[in-house]
């Protein structure tokens, strides 16, 4: 067993133990299987948006995850007025910015939440690259296909490290290989299945998930990277026993439920 | 087969016969899951909110069920206007009150809702102390996790009879053990399993089922007590033969459309 | 293998090798089934909304689904947007007017659509007959039950035949049998299983896999008989191993991944 899977085994162990309530502003495609994720790993998700309660609902939760998938300018500013709760009173939030780059309203959207210093980005490379563009800081060639990316994690490296170094925070370019980084560690992961792509909303429920362990972890970096990691062995694990995209889905959250420290010490694939 | 479980399996059968029409006015995380709970079981659902259609919609359903999940001031209007038609015309309708007592914007939305008179309020334990509390009734001691419940339905019996005497409807308190009551008469039940908890909006399809039931049966109590009897039994069916949450909840499907007489008559647990 | 039965299977292999990106205006019962049968078969799926960014959004899309599922004012604003929009350059776009006849508010949605000039109107028998009503072109004996069909696809062909010719777009009424019409040619398919009326958005998913072959193939009568006939051919293996409607819905997005050249030449059932 590795440190980096010894580390990701005692978060799980702490995550599963303190089973943290985490805030999802999410689309309507992943609610149902972001909130199932979540139930599954072993925390307690609430989908609550309403900026006449957010304030009063972020004071008790353990973090806030804003997933940008289905917008509309009503919940924009829901997910302005739960960002900006979060930061004021110091919880940890992550930002998946779905199809960011796609067009130039998702541009302006993740350009304000960036101002509100999330914990956490994540996204597919294409993702992270236009996130960087918005930043200033990069992020030439992204090519997203409308949620879906068509570059490789390998072409987000810099752009992630670039962006993270400029906000402060985590960034995660998912996908055949993660990449993970605060701007000055950095991991790459490669567990997971291609079948993750041919289910929705998987990387939606992985931002949730990484919630989950930013809410009982101060290290953003750790808690993203033990999330990745299990989240990955999950998919591996369930991958080996379906039929299809549909059988995936119900064998993943299945696993997620019981992947175990021996599965971490097995499996997980740090690559340099 | 006790009197009990003779009444829940002709209850079910007038209702698969039916095949009655509910309105769910619901949350987004519920949506995919209370809708498919409802066709296996039997019934015909529809998700319809508009306030512009929905006192022609509210006419010709059999119930209505609403859901605060998910909410926002336009959904409260759609809750507002559908639970006064449903009242108006003498339709049955059920409170799902998620989350209530986590936030005051919540409790109002609650208080409003109990003037329109609910046929049924189901929720968990905290849920139901929290509602309790909003009608002046009781309920001290509620101690709502974002929508789960950290207290036992033993905790909530007090405030489910007083507030079933007041308001002149029956309220259902589910969790391990299920207490159901009309203020008068009270029943509990022990069927189910724990996996229940671990796959999102359970609660939610179950209050949708009790609309189906409330479709066809004047006795509120007893279409109350039935669908959730019958839906206790299918959850203690599928748990028998899955790995997770992932398979419980495809068998928990499976199993509510073929839950038989027999079924009931076997297992059906009544506590004293 | 018969001609059509080839005819498919080469679309099958044309969208599975150019992947379109779909554009879903859907409702929230279906955002996830929609979308991950349109991973599952090998399409794109995106479920963008916004007024603000639609137009935008539309320009790289393949084709776009209108789905009137789930209601309100700001949806019928953005459907209208992006219908609009999709009109003006020429990309094909699909309308499933469900539970249309039901109201009122439903019937004006479905006729100010219908002027934006759909290239497929898809649903089920009484949802045909209620919009060839509404476009003056018969009709008459429309009994939707919600968003279900009590009447039968063969009541519904005339009225399909009728509206199609009319507006100039394939009209397909689908049910145990699946009638698909230009005006000038017709198609009666056999395929699938009853247990599909037992999974919500069965039908909402169909339209969504018809944009994906409306994509791909500018004959968009043979486009649209080629996706009903695959997921047609894909529900009736998936009902052979299953135990319900849970474990249908998880075989059936299985099957669409892999439904090959083979299973149709050796399924589709034409009629006479």
């Amino acid at each position: 067993m590795t440190e980096f899977s010894a580390t990701a085994a005692r978060l799980l162990a702490t995550m599963r133990a303190q089973r943290p309530l985490v805030q999802n502003i999410t689309n309507f495609v992943s609610m149902d299987v972001a909130a199932n994720a979540l139930l599954a790993i072993g925390a307690s998700p609430a989908m609550v948006h309403a900026p006449e309660e957010t304030p009063e609902f972020v004071a008790f939760t353990g973090a806030l995850v804003v997933n940008i998938g289905t917008l509309s300018t009503p919940w924009v500013e829901a997910m302005h007025v739960a960002a900006s709760t979060a930061h004021t009173l110091g919880k940890p939030w992550a930002l998946d910015p779905v199809g960011v780059g796609a067009t130039t309203f998702r541009n302006h959207v993740v350009e304000h939440l960036l101002a509100l210093q999330p914990t956490l980005i994540r996204g597919n490379a294409s993702e992270i690259m236009a996130v960087a563009r918005i930043a200033g800081v990069g992020g030439a060639g992204a090519r997203p296909k409308g949620v879906d990316s068509a570059n490789a994690t390998s072409e987000a490296e810099a752009a992630a490290v670039a962006l993270a170094a400029k906000h402060g925070c985590v960034v995660a370019a998912t996908g055949a290989v993660d990449f993970i980084t605060d701007g000055a560690r950095s991991l790459r992961l490669a567990n997971g299945s291609p079948l993750m792509e041919r289910v929705t909303a998987m990387g939606c429920a992985l931002t949730g998930v990484c919630g989950a362990f930013l809410a009982v972890e101060a290290d953003a970096f750790a808690a993203t990277a033990a999330a990745i990691a299990v989240y990955g062995v999950a998919g591996e694990l369930a991958a080996e026993r379906c039929k299809g995209p549909g059988s995936f889905r119900v064998a993943f959250l299945d696993r997620l439920a019981c992947v175990s420290e021996e599965d971490l010490a097995a499996r997980l694939k740090v690559i340099a």
